[in-house]
């Protein structure tokens, strides 16, 4: 990395970055400080599903702020920013505070991955309000401090994240651009209240779960059969490797102690459906993150469909419609 | 065993065995002729539910014939009863044919294990009606060899189920009469549909999912958590080991190979209830067989408050209740 240069002691910067979903799941870290993950991931970025971050950096302010939705936070949301902007000064050896200003553009904490999203976004903003002249890659590592998914929000389109074995080596790439596959993800919102366990928790409890080896002995299989499923653009082969992952990361999660269970009613009954209308050819299939809504993956000329099915299906809140999405970037102030 | 004598050619019997539901699971058989599980389980007889079969044995019948509920069966139920006979024949080394009449006091298929009911009266009013003189621990390897859970039907009270290694060694026994523990089994039912897979189905689906072997790999130490907790009668240990033995194997369900998903909304809502009735102090757990219906296993003096509560939830359909019930016996002609 190229590291801080010490010559600036202020700064400040605008960043967006994406949310992503993940076709291969991150559940569980070989190492929970740095978030390096026990296996490789899949995913696809967002559209119109960001986090628009501005940061003021500089050695003379006096502590760390944050203001989350226009709101200032104090508790919880501030203790994890101020531990990440610790670990990120302590590793990247500079001083100084942060006046962070993050807003989502859609609901916080429903299992959407606000986190991936706001830390790329934060991660980018550091990089160049510090002017640590980071490369995509290290950008990548820098956003997986915050939080593991983050890394995968940095690079764009189609995206891989490589385990890796230390803070260098664990960091996310495109595999395929934004317009490789036009495919859509279709949310159907079950809930939007905050879920009762964060994903870092969560990460925290994988191993507790007597089917987490069985989850992880051929998650290299898996891996590589939704890239390829990905770039040979076989919907078939997709969906059913995604859905697969899907459930043996719920399956772990259900399983572990304490359990987690992130399924709502309304969640299986989308699942149901999802299943069913598969077979009767409409080429759509469902996958689930730490939360109860249903990312339904379908492709472009299903998504009308699929978005109004939705709709008319009991327990569905709302139905959110997201296209693939390039990287994070900076915007002008 | 005793074993047919060869003295006689008719005989008639009556029998009734109840159902069962287990609070340690039975899912994949290391031999799927002879229904020989890769686990031990454990199980509590449950009244009111029972399988009434009255059956004419004898060397003058030219063929096995089934009337179900009151029906001829002539399709997939009468040739599963004729392979079970057919097997029977082999083993115990006897001819003549059987005219089966079966009736049930639940709704067939739904996940209240009828299988379980149906070929326990059948073993037991096969032994009557042909003179087999079998011990009840050789009565319960004869109703295993039609539907494995079927074994723990034919002991009564609470019930454990040795996995065993050989038609002989493969049986269940009492582990405490049936007022040891005044348990109520208060049945949510979700569905009254048959199931889309059946549990015979089932159990040659368990080797194919990843998560089978973690699954199995501590099940000992939740078979003997079990046990000790219903001996000691300390709920709190025995909600928490019944609810995860039961999550474990649906979590092998669902990630097996075609998946099977029993789970609906309306059993993921009950579910949630449950748990957080429990929180509350009420003394309840659940448990779901191959099936939708939620078996909310609790005290009692809790059986109303969970009973009325039941019936107050979406997609409750029914609610029914059993208490702890006795072994197959024989009902007077």
């Amino acid at each position: 990395m190229e590291g801080y240069d010490g010559m600036q002691h202020s700064g400040t910067a605008h960043a967006r970055a994406f949310s992503n979903i993940a076709f291969i799941k991150y559940w569980g870290n070989q190492d929970h400080r740095l978030r390096l993950p026990v296996s490789s991931s899949v995913s696809m970025n967002l559209s119109g599903l960001y986090s628009d971050t501005v940061v003021e950096w500089g050695t003379h302010l006096e502590q760390d702020t944050l203001v989350l939705n226009g709101k200032v936070a104090t508790s919880e949301a501030l203790k994890r920013i101020v531990t990440y902007l610790d670990l990120v000064r302590e590793l990247y050896k500079f001083d100084g505070y942060f006046a962070v200003s993050s807003s989502n553009t859609f609901p916080t904490g429903a299992g959407i991955a606000s986190s991936a999203s706001g830390f790329a976004a934060l991660a980018f903003a550091i990089n160049q309000s510090v002017g640590l002249q980071l490369s995509e890659r290290e950008l990548s590592t820098l956003a997986r401090l915050g939080s593991g998914s983050a890394s995968r929000s940095i690079p764009g389109g189609f995206v891989q994240w490589h385990q890796g074995n230390d803070h260098a080596s664990s960091y996310a790439e495109t595999i395929a651009p934004m317009d490789h596959w036009d495919l859509v993800d279709v949310i159907a919102i079950i809930s939007k209240g905050h879920k009762a366990v964060g994903s870092t928790e969560g990460h925290g409890l994988a191993a507790t779960s007597v089917l987490q080896e069985g989850r992880l002995k051929d998650v290299d299989v898996r891996f590589h059969r939704c890239k390829q499923s990905l770039l040979s653009r076989d919907f078939d082969a997709f969906a059913e490797v995604v859905e697969y992952d899907s459930n043996l990361m719920h399956a772990v999660m259900m399983t572990s102690s304490p359990p987690l269970f992130y399924w709502q009613p309304g969640s299986v009954h989308v699942m149901q459906q999802v299943r069913q209308w598969r077979t009767e050819g409409l080429e759509v299939c469902f996958t689930l993150d730490a939360g109860p809504n249903v990312h339904c993956i379908c492709l472009s000329a299903a998504a009308p469909q699929v978005q109004s099915r939705l709709r008319e299906l009991e327990g569905v809140m709302d139905v959110l419609v997201a296209t693939p999405a390039g990287a994070a970037y900076s915007v002008e102030l």
